[in-house]
């Protein structure tokens, strides 16, 4: 939850002269996304949601991920639109930051995850997998294997302080990671992935999943490694435990949009752990370097050890409810 | 800027139920408002405010605030109307808080404040105090004098740290406060008053005032005392300078709905000053009591010493532009 940037209305009404959307009604900010500021806004002519992108965001990414955005709307997957401007461009300047207008989404996240949703996820992950094929232009994965250990020579030495012996699993994991990890991209299909499918980032209306927002990690890796992602996001309960049923619901509702390779089913489990250690030295790094005066409370990084522990123990595609 | 309280997308069904409004469609929460969890809900008929009350609200004074907004918009003032439910109650529990829906208000408050805000806020003013006259049931003003020596006791111990010699200042400006106060209700017309009229509490479109919201401070005192604090939220510049254009345009805008006795003026001074010291108290209160884990960041109490101390120099209504 985080609004950084305070908007004046003087700044708003010079920024909505460039878009045909009429004249701004009101801008709140919302207590949702950490990275960025967001606003609701109402206008003459509906409901949006104006972005100020502050300093977590690199400006040279902007373009892809709002590129990728705007793809994935005119394939039908319900996501937010880029609104253009007059000029035909949806990214311009506001407060001194790259700003973006786009549509607004109905739907909650949801807060009590049943395997209901996590079937709907899938389907809706294949069709964003499917439906992005034909985007074009990549971005590599900066938080993917290489990125891994410079984080973790950034975050080793205080480690401990969150569990004795911590720093020590972790190389030794990070080692296992790089030994064994797939070869880019010949081992496994690839394609644009949303790598950050959380379930704040997933708007439900009742059972029916309405859409996914926040498309600012995505970015070109293996498919497998955003359904990696979202094992550990989605199907541990909040005792630890794995709930194998929300598992088996998301992959096989994937599948039968996508089918995935037997290759795809053997690797999981090691991209499963390698999702866990990129949520781990993140939060391990917001930990480590938060500013007294943050808005946001860093998230716990040893769930995420429970959850890369519970992958390194898995012993094939049956702990994920596959055949 | 705070959101307390997480509702789920159960809890939010369960609850909309109770109302004639449609089904929700979504539910985020706004970064405004200190004291409650505020969200901007989006239903099948329209677009609301959802209050959560947390514990700084005493849910004994709620039926006042709904009471009075509901009859201030009975008579045509622009301000958040609480929408009933089915069983003719605006007032029920949400997530275990007292919690209502109000009626969502175009505008944006005024960041740079212009003597044309003035003018339309003492306007604005005005006719509330008026529209208010015939809402019978009082709430005491319990940040008013009567309040301020338990806030002075609980806070002069750390109040040097603020500036030395400050506990001292306060002592003396008390005595003076107790000493000249005016009594209660004969000296000086008396009503329901706003007594929080702070910028962002005040909407506008482009120079038209579009609403007054946050009516959680309500009470019956002078309405003078409403006066007092709007010049001290709303005509010292940045730089502590006392602009007297914009007091005179407030002042004169008010008069020119409900004109002011000669008490009245003359006691302008005297309640400035207490006005600046019900501001000082509070901020120095929530700066020595603030939890570790705050969203919010307490606001300076020194910035109130300073209008404090203008108010004490003020020779006649003349400092204020009046004749």
């Amino acid at each position: 939850m985080a609004v950084y940037t305070d908007v004046s209305d003087e700044e708003l009404t010079a920024f909505l002269v460039e878009y045909p959307i009429g004249e701004g009604l009101s801008c709140k900010g919302i207590a949702e996304g950490i990275e960025n500021s967001n606003y609701l806004l109402t206008t003459e002519s509906g409901v949006y949601i104006l972005t100020l992108y502050e300093k977590r965001v690199n400006p040279d990414d902007l373009p892809f991920f709002l590129g990728y955005m705007e793809h994935l709307a005119s394939k039908g997957v319900s996501c937010p639109t880029p609104i253009k401007g007059r000029d035909g461009e949806s990214l311009r300047k506001l407060c001194g930051r790259p700003a973006a207008i786009v549509s607004y989404l109905n739907g909650m996240w949801p807060r009590r995850i049943t395997p209901g949703h996590c079937a709907r996820l899938g389907e809706a992950m294949a069709e964003m997998h499917i439906a992005g094929q034909d985007f074009g232009s990549g971005r590599a994965n900066d938080l993917s294997l290489e990125g891994w250990r410079p984080l973790f020579e950034a975050t080793a030495e205080g480690a401990d302080r969150f569990g004795a012996g911590l720093a020590g699993e972790l190389a030794t994991e990070l080692d296992a990671l790089e030994a064994g990890w797939p070869a880019h991209p010949d081992d496994l299909p690839t394609g644009v992935i949303h790598a950050d499918l959380f379930p704040d980032n997933v708007f439900f209306r009742g059972d029916r999943l309405s859409g996914i927002i926040d498309f600012y990690f995505a970015c070109e890796d293996f498919f497998a490694y955003d359904l990696a992602i979202c094992l550990n996001a989605w199907c541990f309960e909040v005792d630890g435990s794995f709930n194998i049923t929300k598992a088996r619901r998301m992959l096989t509702a994937y599948r039968k949009v996508r089918e995935f390779s037997g290759l795809e089913i053997e690797a999981l489990p090691l991209l499963a752990r390698g999702a866990a250690m990129r949520f781990l030295l993140t939060r391990l790094y917001d930990w480590q370097n938060k500013s007294a005066d943050a808005l946001v409370t860093p998230k716990d990084p040893l769930e995420y050890l429970a959850k890369l522990r519970f992958h390194r123990d898995v012993k094939g595609p049956g702990a994920y409810g596959l055949d």
